[in-house]
């Protein structure tokens, strides 16, 4: 039901009865490189081009999340996704193949939280039994899309950030093992004037914090109420500045643990990722392939997890307009009562 | 509630308590010209880009859709849209001035009736008590995005189709006058090999029929139970074949009138628009400009809107990938018991 002005609570506790991730070879080697179901050495799996090897991630994440679900396809009635490419193809054309009724979805890397947000209403509300959200992203797909032809190698400010190549899904249903989704904050577009395309992490910040601040007012918590918090990816910049964002707004963020997706799936000090991590893929795959085990092993009671997106386009950004950020946010539980 | 295997049934009745129109000049002088609340005569709207002036009629269509539902901005609890800009920008910029928490969707031509759907569903299971779905296109900006440099004027052949220069948005809640949502299917994405970006009425219509035949099993219903059923923009092409289809799966059309919002909205014989109109703005601005006023006069009861879309971009096409198509249907009838 409506939680306060933008939140839903999802009473009837829907569970995450599986989920996987798929990533490329630099996440791989990264520090959560281990808890991924498949690490793929070659950024093109084999495909002739990384548009059809990033819809191939998802394919994979999506099989092995209904496995790991104990169901098939047939079991699924909606699929709720969407990533960063032109007319979200990598999903469309993924779902082409699993036959699944299909509701496209864009958030750009919030994309991650909105389809399990809009999966979880859909089986909490009794729309659907089974329900599937996924999402991926791929480093070469979006640089020569939203930057330069990929192979260009263009210098980068240390304030860019690394876009993740990885696919995650996860499958919701009304009762099972596993953990639950008990809530959603659904966010406002929010535009401080940021105009730099290699900033996006400040662009974000301001609806990370945005949106953490609707979520405690609509659920009458404090960050303290949370093991941890995670945002999607603001990365290095973006996290100082949320940081200092939550501060000045009273919010007393360092009751608990506050992370960053962008800084927790890269090792910055090692591996060429500017900034951190970006992307659809890059809160997808934390969360579904880190943070849950986190919770399944009960080192984690409850987690909020505050995906966050850059909704700019190549050409809003040529025709002189700022990078409006939003963030979606979802809390997750470990299950039982 | 599901029902069957792919759609919902709206038990509360959510009513559509007002919507809006705006079009372009061509649109304008077209059959259905008179039923809008706005027609421009100037395809930039006074702004220096299509880009702007799409984003701008929504923002307009959305204003007078508030007003007309007696509504402030306030009172409107989540935005659901989306547009076939590249990273639905229309949408996301429009909202960013309306501040209202935003749902971004994408099914390319199909996401008026994904919106809608998705609106009815968040305001039935009472997740959102005031709930606006929206969506847009522009001629100008879909050419040049999806075809050839506006300005170039390229020849076209008659398969083709014009996007119309048009947005809709309709105000859902709980309780009121107005007609009512009670039921919806959500298409899967159906591909038949077609690969002719100026044939794209050919890659929907097997993905409409699809739908339908999905929405007479899931609510046990036939075409005799509607007194009216519009496809979204399969124009004069796509229309043609559904129509085959449609006998050739023994689904009885000629029950009931079927038409199609591509060849309502413009008079193919006196203006230059190949096969008829497509877009996301031309199933919106037909069913809430058009059909729901004739709704109201009570001239129809119950009526089936299945808006349609083909999910390529200039990218998938280039890489030699064929145009799947995807349908959406969304039960309208007249308010009251």
């Amino acid at each position: 039901m409506l939680k306060g002005y933008q939140s839903w609570e999802f009473t009837n506790r829907p569970v995450i009865l599986g989920t996987a991730t798929v990533v490329g070879p630099d996440e791989g080697k990264g520090p959560l490189g281990n808890e991924f179901d498949i690490v793929h050495s070659d950024t093109k799996l084999g495909q002739d081009s990384w548009e059809k090897a990033e819809k191939k991630m998802l394919e994979e994440a999506a099989k092995i999340a209904i496995e790991n679900a104990k169901l098939s396809k047939e079991h699924i009635q909606f699929y709720v996704g969407g990533d960063l490419m032109n007319q979200i193809i990598s999903n469309s054309f993924a779902v082409r193949s699993m036959q699944i009724p299909y509701l496209g979805i864009f958030g750009a890397c919030s994309t991650s939280m909105e389809g399990l947000a809009v999966a979880s209403l859909i089986v909490d509300s009794g729309f659907g039994k089974h329900v599937m959200a996924g999402t991926c992203s791929h480093n070469c797909t979006a640089e020569k899309q939203f930057r330069y032809p990929t192979e260009y190698g263009s210098q980068k400010p240390p304030s860019a950030q690394f876009t993740v190549t990885g696919a995650g899904a996860a499958v919701i249903g009304p009762e099972g093992d596993g953990p639950v989704v008990t809530g959603a904050t659904i966010g406002r577009v929010i535009d401080m004037g940021i105009k730099d395309p290699f900033n996006m992490g400040a662009a974000m910040a301001p609806a990370a914090v945005d949106t953490l601040q609707a979520h405690f007012r609509d659920f009458n918590r404090e960050p303290g109420d949370y093991d941890l918090i995670v945002t999607g990816d603001l990365a290095y910049v973006g996290y100082n500045i949320a940081c200092d964002l939550l501060e000045k707004h009273n919010i007393p963020i360092k009751q608990t643990t506050y992370n960053d997706c962008g800084l927790m799936i890269f090792d910055r000090e090692n591996q060429n990722v500017q900034a951190g991590g970006s992307g659809c893929g890059c809160s997808a795959t934390v969360t579904y392939g880190h943070i849950l085990k986190r919770i399944k092993k009960g080192e984690l009671k409850r987690v909020l997890v505050v995906a966050t997106g850059a909704l700019l386009s190549p050409l809003s950004f040529q025709q002189g307009e700022s990078i409006p950020g939003i963030a979606h946010a979802v809390v997750i539980e470990s299950g039982g009562q």
